[in-house]
Formats: C-alpha cells, structure tokens, sequence
C-alpha cells in the first residue's frame, strides 16, 4: 500500500506496511462463541488461550482440534473440537457479554464472582532484578513484525534466568496474551508456575485474569498497570511489575518474587 | 497506594497514583446491554456514544435519560432511558458478541455487514498539516490523568483551526472515543462533519467505525493504523493519518482533505 509521509517541510509517497486487523470467529461445537478482531497467525493458540481465560479448558487433552473452515475464503472461521467431557455453559458464555468491551468479563457478572472462580497462584519463583530489567530489551529484538508496521502489542514468558519460553504478537494486547497461553497448553506446558509473563503497553484486568488462569506468578509491563490489575494481582498472589525498563521497575504486589541484588 | 521503585541501584518505597480501572454495567428498559471496563466518569456519555456506534440510537432526543443505579454502591450500574420510538434489538445485541473482543463486532456477523450499515461520510472539511501536526500536543497539554498515572488514553475533538471541542480520556481507548462522541450527541451536536479526531495510540478498525457513526471525516492517531482501519477510512471516505507528531505524519486515505501548505 501507499502512504504519504510528510515531514513538515515536504510531501512524499512510499509504500508501507501495516499490522494485519482481521476478524476471527471460534466455534464450538458448531456454535459460534466468539469473534475477535486479531492479527492472523497463530490462531488455533489464540482459540485455545481464549477458551483457558474463560475456564472451559484446563490442560493440552481438553482441546482435540482446532482447524480453519475449509469453506471459509479467508480462513477467518476457526473450528474447535474439544474433548467429549468438557463441559460448556454456552448460555454463560453469551449472557451479558458485549464487543466494545475488551474487558475480560465474558459472560461474568461481577468481578467477585472472577476472582473467587480461580484460586490465587502458588510458586515459589524468584527473579532478580537485574534480570527482570533485561527482559524488555530482548523481547523487542524478536518482535519481529513490530519493526515493520510500528503496530503490534506482544506478550513473552521468560523463565528465572531470562531465557525467552515463547513470544507472540498481535494488534490486540490480549490477543497476544492468548496466544502465549494457548501455545502453552497445547505444548502441554501448563501451569506456568515458573515463568514471568511481559506484555507491551499497560497490564489492565484483562491480562491479570488471563494469566492467573495459565498460573502465571509474575506479570510485568513497558507501561503502567491499572488500580483493577493492582487489586486484582493483590487478590491471586500475583507479582505485578509495572513501567519496567532497563533503567527501572516499579513493583505493586508481592515484591518478594523479586530479587534487588546489590551491584556489583 | 504504595510502590516499590527499584532504579537499577537501590530500591525505595513510595506512594503512586493509579489509573482507575472498573466495570460500568449499560442497562436499557431494565435489561443489561454492555459491561465494560473503564474508567468512572462521564458515564452518561460513554452510553450515549456506545449506543450512538452500535446504531440504536441517532441524537440527543433519543436518550431521555441517563442515571446510575441508586441501590448500587458503587455507582457501576448506569441505567438509560431511550424515547419510546427507539427500537432496541436486543437480541442482535447480544448476539456473537463476546468479552475478549474489543473489537466493536458486536452482534455483527462480518465486516461488510457494517459497512453496508452505515454510509460513507461527507464532508468538505480541510486541515492544514501544520495546524494538524500541532494537535498532539495541544491533547497532552489537556491530559489531566495521565501526567499522575501514565496509564490513559485520549481521544479529543478538533476543528480546522485547531480549537479543542471536547477530550476525554479513560483506560480504554475506545471508551475516550465513545465518551467524546457521546458527549457531542448529549449536547446536540452531531454530525461531526467539521471535526478532526485525534487518539492516542494506534488506530483501528473500531475506532474508525465509532467515528463513523458520529460523522467524522479526519482521524489521526499517535501511532500506527491497523491495515483494516485503513480498509475501513477507503470506504468510508474518511481521512486517516497515522504516526502524527509536531515534525511529521502519514496519511494514509483521502489525503485531499490535508492542506500541505509550503512553510514561510
């Protein structure tokens, strides 16, 4: 595509790349349960990181297949095939649910009723800082379509010693979140007790839930948290970084996962 | 609140101030329609533009009313009153429409459905670039919020001189844009057909389909667009410029509507 640029002086045209905005529609059992507007990839990790988040899977054996419509030209129809025992509360998971949302509610009424729904994360994972002050730098050097659309959220799982698990990205910071967590499960790498999940951009509710339900102790962020994530991260024993650069990192809740080494 | 702020060498302890984050319950004829996280205030105007974009209601003399819930506590059940001439499909409403989205799907089967739904916009208005390249700042100058919390989003309103209408700014982008939006429909007014919308952070389909609904010919976004708001702003005959700052911009669609004047 084309795109003009100026730069206050003159006016040029060159060609450009954006992130790709396309929406996705999971189905289940041959209902449709969601649709998302995501950046193509990764998809059957995005379905199964959605359907972790919202509780109706818990492991690798509840999630049988996920393949695209073959009738579907773009490919933007997900099919899931979940295990025979799994229980889904269609019913639940469209009541009260709405799109301009992004909030991670999903059929949910109350915050509460989220929180008492999954017990506060057990680990005993333990960073140092100057680790955890690493992690940016190397995320953005695998943030491979970031570079050239100027446009992507991405979510990265590190283990104590700052190795990188598995890097996504997406047009929507919870959909890279997803994906992170999908990836997991369908590798059967669940519960992510000993891993720290870093996100692009601020750490809202949304995130906080989808990590707990992956069982993620440490959440940090480039940018600030919300007073939701605080209270929410407070609440399930989850470590909350916040504004975390080489430099810098501030710390809400249970900073004792955090290891403040002197220098050396 | 307390934060622990490590700066690579030591670590101190002091009190920070967080974006407020917490679900806001729509309800309309006593039916819930929407929760969704955001951030408290103006929740008269996040209805009003919420149900100006998913097309149930048009100007000021479709919404009575708008009042939170007395019996809740916490004031996150906003109650509204449409006129008795509004029809409310609630069924399509809540139809295929799910929490992780922030998509503005809602209820929509596809993407074309909606640009059928509403016509492109008409509009004569034109912006010089310089004026344009000078609205960034002029938005961080009014953002109250985020010098204390570094965590919201904002959406304003400009005309082609550069005036601000109205901004505002909330945890989630589409929230500032349906607050400015709704509250140009709570004072009568819409169209939008002289205005520039300027938001932060990315730009992306839903954005361009909320400002749709209000009429707006221009968006500019801080960061990049998502290919499908390009999509979206070609058919629509808005204006969409991306990576704006007071040295540069690119316009992605319609560039006719931007004066690139020579400097003096």
């Amino acid at each position: 595509m084309t795109v003009l640029r100026w730069n206050g002086q003159s006016v040029t045209g060159s060609s450009d790349e954006l992130a790709i905005e396309e929406p996705l529609e999971i189905r289940v059992r041959g209902r449709a349960i969601s649709v998302t507007m995501r950046t193509p990839g990764h998809d059957a990790e995005l379905a199964a990181g959605f359907l972790l988040s919202e509780g109706i899977i818990h492991s690798q054996k509840d999630l049988l297949r996920a393949e695209h419509c073959a009738r579907n030209e773009e490919a933007n129809v997900l099919n899931v095939t979940l295990g025979p025992d799994v229980v889904v509360d269609f019913a639940s998971l469209t009541r009260h649910v709405f799109a301009s949302s992004s909030c991670g509610l999903c059929g949910k009424a109350t915050i509460a009723s989220i929180n008492r729904r999954l017990a506060p994360v057990e680990s005993s994972l333990m960073i140092s800082a100057s680790v955890i002050a690493s992690l940016p730098e190397k995320m953005r050097a695998e943030q491979q379509t970031f570079d050239r659309t100027g446009g992507l959220h991405a979510a990265a799982l590190f283990d104590a010693s700052g190795n990188l698990l598995v890097l996504r990205e997406d047009i929507g910071r919870h959909n890279a979140v997803d994906k992170v967590a999908g990836h997991c499960l369908l590798n059967g790498l669940l519960p992510l007790e000993n891993y720290l999940l870093l996100v692009s951009g601020r750490s809202s509710f949304e995130i906080m839930q989808k990590a707990l339900a992956a069982r993620v102790p440490i959440v940090a962020a480039i940018s600030a948290p919300s007073s939701l994530a605080m209270d929410f991260a407070e609440a399930s024993n989850q470590t909350l970084i916040g504004f975390l650069n080489s430099q810098r990192m501030n710390v809400y809740t249970h900073p004792r996962r955090v290891q403040f080494d002197t220098p050396a």
